[in-house]
């Protein structure tokens, strides 16, 4: 193993340079200069998201190995791409290097984001690394692009659209337990789940394209929290079928296991990255989803969009579970959140 | 003062949507989605550029003013877009919190981002708030656009061509000395410097238009670093007149003082953000820099790039001195580095 300071800053960008050479005709200029050049075409938005992951409160590498750390700081910011329906088009990355952190540990993440990267589109285009004696992050920035006016937002719904979520649930959650508390078992699907999440950037064109999404967003806090979000800036109330909800087999295996409430433990599970969108019920029927091509996408219709008075309410059979809060608030650790919402 | 648990992440958002609120015919969605949208122009290269700012090894509150930390965090950032001769369009940030920090420090913070955004034609059009346990750091992603073409770099200096420097070097590390140590006395020039650096964006665009610029980099590490990593981008040698290094006034009196080397103080200045660039000789001949309008940039011809056979040289009158190496490498504190190379 290498110090950092026996290859000093300069032998590690050319290091990061090596692993992230790649030619794409939208990028004129990559990783080595003051900034990286974009050409992005006419006739499209360029979208920025971002994204950061700090050691101790968003990952922990004892059970993450640097290579998925790598992979998921990208993806997770390729899922806020997903969630406007755009295409990846390049990334900058901020890595803050804490002094224990040897070459290879460095040259392992950014394989693991140049491996996502090539799988999803996205060119690794620049970045800074600093020091950060203590605590790592990954700062993340990508720079996507979508054709103007087929950007999805969540701020567009509107009542009597129907609500839909790609995939399956509790995946994330149970992956996160399963890794931190050493349990053995097969619970493989969702230890991969949690640390090399799969932003659905292709289902969302698609969906978009198929249903004339009417509002995304993507789950990265838990699906109450999302749903919470999206209705709160579209100034809508909703309503959601509990038995509706899809949940990964390995997760309602594990919960029932731990004796926690399947549904809750899937309505809070953070860091799914699927995406929670909402499609206009007559365009939705009119389309013929057993017409799809082979790739389609599975997603579940879950609810339904209502005016605001009507509040938010979660139906279980025929009574009426209590609505659960947001999955993570970053800051508001106890207290305030309910008992369920323990991530 | 409020705690940050007390108006959580959502009341944390809508704070710093009231603060950025500005409107732009560029930017089509700000703060508040997963993603923010631009209208970037044909026959423009968008530039995207990135840097991180670390609790105690790039900042110290002690005498930072959150605001000033604000300002300066999107500033050494807008710097980047400079050298490349671009104009600055959107902005995100990537903000990690410690938990000892009030909402009123995070607004600080922001504040003073705006009032830097708001100077150089930037919007604060999104990010991400962490929380960050012990270390605060702030990592911002600048997107810019060039017209094709018309963008600066650091690899196309070529032999023969004129180095210059704008501004007057030294006064950064002269303001960081002032204030790490408590010194009294009038240093208000370089306090103010290192606190909220002027990033050159007219500057560059302006000398580029008039000269030509045929190579150019931002000198936030120091012009001894800064001139070494052009010349390696470029494949070049250069020869450097000590006598000709513009010092600014407060930096030779401090290092008088100090009973430092003046050209080795303001060589080795970093964070100084002004603009290190290469024009051909020619054409600076034949442009006739009393013509300039008033508002026209200060520069100084201080060397020469050369073949690359004949090595970095710095002569003084008739002697010549020993190269002054990078200014600040993140990982290498100590040992390699010469030893001015303090910073």
């Amino acid at each position: 193993l290498t110090r950092l300071s026996e290859i000093g800053e300069f032998g590690l960008v050319r290091k990061i340079q090596a692993l992230c050479r790649r030619s794409d005709g939208r990028v004129k200029l990559g990783i080595g200069d003051d900034g990286a050049l974009l050409r992005i075409r006419p006739g499209f938005l360029s979208v920025v998201a971002s994204d950061s992951l700090v050691e101790g409160v968003h990952f922990d590498l004892k059970y993450t190995p640097p290579e998925s750390l790598g992979w998921k700081s990208l993806a997770v910011n390729l899922s806020d791409l997903a969630a406007m329906a755009a295409d990846p088009v390049a990334c900058v990355i901020g890595l803050g290097i804490p002094d224990a952190w040897t070459v290879e540990t460095v040259e392992s993440l950014y394989l693991g984001m140049e491996r996502c990267g090539r799988e999803y589109g996205c060119v690794v285009a620049g970045g800074d690394t600093v020091r950060s004696p203590e605590t790592a992050f990954v700062s993340v920035t990508v720079v996507g692009e979508v054709e103007d006016g087929a950007e999805t937002r969540r701020d567009t719904a509107r009542p009597g659209d129907l609500i839909c979520v790609t995939g399956e649930l509790g995946g994330a959650r149970t992956g996160l337990e399963v890794l931190s508390s050493g349990e053995k078992g097969s619970w493989a699907a969702s230890a991969g789940r949690f640390l090399e999440p799969r932003p659905r950037i292709a289902e969302a064109r698609h969906l978009n394209r198929t249903f004339g999404v009417t509002s995304m967003i993507d789950i990265s806090d838990g699906l109450g929290s999302e749903l919470g979000r999206l209705c709160e800036a579209s100034r809508c109330g909703c309503r959601v079928s509990a038995e509706t909800i899809p949940v990964a087999n390995e997760a309602r295996r594990w919960a029932q296991a731990k004796r926690r409430d399947v549904f809750d433990f899937a309505m809070t599970s953070g860091e799914e990255y699927e995406l929670l969108f909402t499609v206009d019920p007559v365009r939705f029927s009119e389309s013929d989803r057993r017409k799809e091509p082979a790739g389609s996408v599975p997603f579940t219709v879950i609810g339904e969009i209502r005016e605001p008075s009507e509040g938010m309410r979660i139906l279980d059979g025929g009574r009426e579970r209590p609505w659960i809060g947001k999955g993570w608030d970053h800051f508001n650790r106890g207290g305030r959140e309910s008992a369920t919402d323990s991530r």
